[in-house]
């Protein structure tokens, strides 16, 4: 009988978890990468760096769970002890000594090097110090007797998987988020698949909304939320977007990829408009995509975002060839004198103001003029926490858009508990969200009145 | 003799956190609350709704740790069982039974009603439905008999403190991170508070720097660094960022606030020019403030980060005092156009190109004379991942900035394994610290080749 019940734990290693001044990213990242494998975490737990408490915790759970999957304690400092801790642990030995001495004989007796990567890390030691490298540095290129290493083309520190006397197979991951991503795609996956003797048939979807509440999103799916359904569906909302996640498995006649397309139809047309992309796909990269292939360009024209817009769009690689002017106009005097907005329109007692559908509609023209671009985007508001008036209080938003048909829109938004960051990121979705309504004529986005 | 260690268990109850749907917001939070009081997180776990297990678990840890923080598990849906398998596991009881009947007489044999909490419920259940509240809505507003309820003004849940047989404090929490926020201080931190005979005399520091690796920052502070030392010292590196975290308490004849004192001073003598800030500020504030105490203004004239750096200044509320203009200039046109940049700089077989030194200056020239700010900072580089060259490989950054002593510094900076997104940020925060340098005459940033 096989004493290992399913599922997996993931385990986090650090002190600054723990201690609450880092928040863990690896844990729920590793846990969904596992879900698409089909296999479920049964357990997540935090442990710090005290010496000999991984050793203790593998050797308790060694046989009573297939996988452990942990991130952190690789990295090139003294007190990353996860190799040589798991490295005695495998090979039913006590937990290594924490003095220097101890633990550089221990390095010695329990770790075996990876080939080539020895000569890997010097170099990288060489380029940015002038003294000799120390041993932890070069550890990081070292990994348990009998262990797969892992590689980590982001970092220094490579991951490992390894085996324990009673059977649990612990794949470790470096901590840092981009290291620990890398490690996984690095043979952590792999890893796992073995284990589970390849990937079940698993088809898995993320549908995003932007700048509609999630109690409505919710109102609209909730019967097909179904406890124990096929295909399961979660809803979480971040910000201002909301993201049902649809998880499929075969079922009768279908297979998983067709139990979830009949539910993405569903969803189509239950959420319409709303829906602006899937899966890993940012609002940016839609509508860089969308202007491409439309043969179109964008020029920006931001007061309150302060370049938040831009720098949303240009995180999209490729953005060049759609993107090439912007401007963050924080003054009236820069609205007047980059986008030729009026001054009379911003100042004099009345005069609509700065915050104004006028004003963001001139930007938006103004930057479309300017740049020779297809469409132009101009946002004005009040991101506060100060500068709000009773007419015009924290919160208000204008945004305009010019585009090939003339001014299209100028939306308001009426932010009530965002908080300056909120409001500042919400207006970047939502001015990207216009552009894409616009881009392919659908319903203009509503107003939002807090 | 007492069996309980010290520290405390941070437990997570939800399905979602171990299927890496949403991620866990309060674990973290609740262990920076605890250490702020002197407790040291020794644990944190997560767990799902699986019926039993919680009950299980309690049973298991009553009497080895003296305090439990769980968040989770205590909605408005039929699921959330938390409150009964705590109430069972403190009168020592076996787990309740999860059918709709066994948990309906479970309820009315374990929970107590909190005085006015039913009839608020019902209110609010009233609002928003036409039909009767069920039991597990009203539930809510019910504890353990014996236990303690904590406050939630932000849902529907009440929190509750609750002690186990033998001994084990639990204090439970809502889910949603604002309602557990509300709890803890609608009474979780009271009941820490009088678990440890009241606040321990604490006093705690965040030291920052940037541009500089990890390992540079941990040789000059190791040995500072000793384990059970007073102060308590970590490090954590979050991008460029690297952070040294100071927990001190009393000694001898100095207080907390002293202890932490001398340590920021030690700190200050070893990392001199490299500490940009202390505690919660960003780079962004630091220089926002710099240059409102100095009475000055900064333009920006950015092309690989698209923005980022306009949006990094105006996130810092009070920034349109120190910041009017800046320009996304992604094309060479847009360059040229907006900035003066000589066309023949960046076009020609012989020309510097768009990422040069030359080109780098030109900007920072440009947008300090169109603006008429005090400081223009320019920067110019290939973010990736398409677009390097062997001459000019992906990660090639250059930085330029003009001041009121002219034309101050061009900064070559080379990035090798940080990708799109890391390289932006990082160059966002290289470009802060270029100016205020400059700003306090500090040592110019040095040149970064990977």
């Amino acid at each position: 009988m096989n004493r290992l019940s399913s599922g997996a734990l993931i385990l986090s290693i650090g002190e600054e978890l723990l201690d609450g001044r880092v928040m863990d990213r690896n844990a729920g990242w590793l846990a969904e990468r596992l879900r698409l494998l089909g296999v479920q975490a049964c357990e997540m737990r935090t442990i710090g760096d005290t010496p000999g408490s991984l050793h203790a915790l593998l050797a308790k759970l060694d046989g009573s769970v297939p996988l452990i999957l942990s991130s952190g304690g690789l990295g090139p400092t003294v007190d990353d002890r996860v190799r040589l801790e798991v490295a005695a642990a495998a090979q039913g030995l006590g937990a290594p000594g924490h003095e220097r001495a101890a633990r550089n004989a221990s390095a010695k007796q329990l770790l075996v090097e990876i080939p080539g990567a020895l000569d890997e890390l010097e170099a990288i030691w060489g380029r940015q110090h002038d003294h000799a490298v120390p041993r932890f540095f070069l550890d990081q290129g070292r990994v348990p007797a009998g262990a797969v290493a892992l590689a980590n083309p982001k970092g220094t520190a490579w991951g490992f998987a390894v085996k324990l006397p009673r059977g649990t197979r612990v794949i470790c991951h470096p901590g840092p988020p981009v290291e620990c991503h890398a490690a996984w795609f690095g043979g952590g996956r792999d890893q796992v698949e073995e284990a589970i003797g390849g990937a079940k048939e698993i088809a898995y979807g993320l549908f995003h909304t932007v700048s509609v509440p999630e109690s409505t999103v919710e109102a609209k799916v909730r019967d097909l939320m179904e406890v124990g359904g096929n295909p399961r569906m979660g809803i979480t909302a971040h910000g201002k977007q909301v993201t049902l996640s649809v998880l499929a498995i075969p079922e009768a006649e279908r297979s998983a990829e067709q139990v979830l397309e009949a539910m993405s139809q569903e969803l189509h047309l239950r959420l319409g408009e709303w829906l602006w992309g899937r899966d890993g796909e940012t609002q940016a990269e839609v509508v860089v995509r969308a202007l491409r292939e439309a043969g179109q360009t964008v020029a920006t024209a931001e007061s309150c975002t302060g370049g938040g817009l831009g720098a949303a769009i240009t995180a999209v690689s490729g953005a060049s060839a759609v993107y090439r002017y912007g401007w963050i106009c924080y003054a009236n005097e820069a609205k007047h004198a980059e986008l030729g907005v009026p001054m009379e329109l911003m100042e004099g007692e009345d005069a609509p103001g700065a915050v104004s559908p006028e004003v963001a509609r001139a930007l938006a023209e103004g930057a479309r003029r300017e740049s020779g671009a297809d469409w132009g985007i101009g946002i004005t508001g009040i991101a506060g926490p100060t500068g709000g008036t009773e007419a015009k209080p924290v919160g208000m938003v204008y945004l305009g858009l010019d585009g090939p048909q003339g001014s299209r829109a100028v939306l308001r938004q009426q932010w009530t508990r965002a908080g300056r960051s909120g409001i500042q990121i919400g207006t970047v979705r939502d001015s990207l969200e216009l552009l894409r309504r616009a881009m392919f004529s659908l319903p203009e986005l509503p107003e939002r009145r807090g």
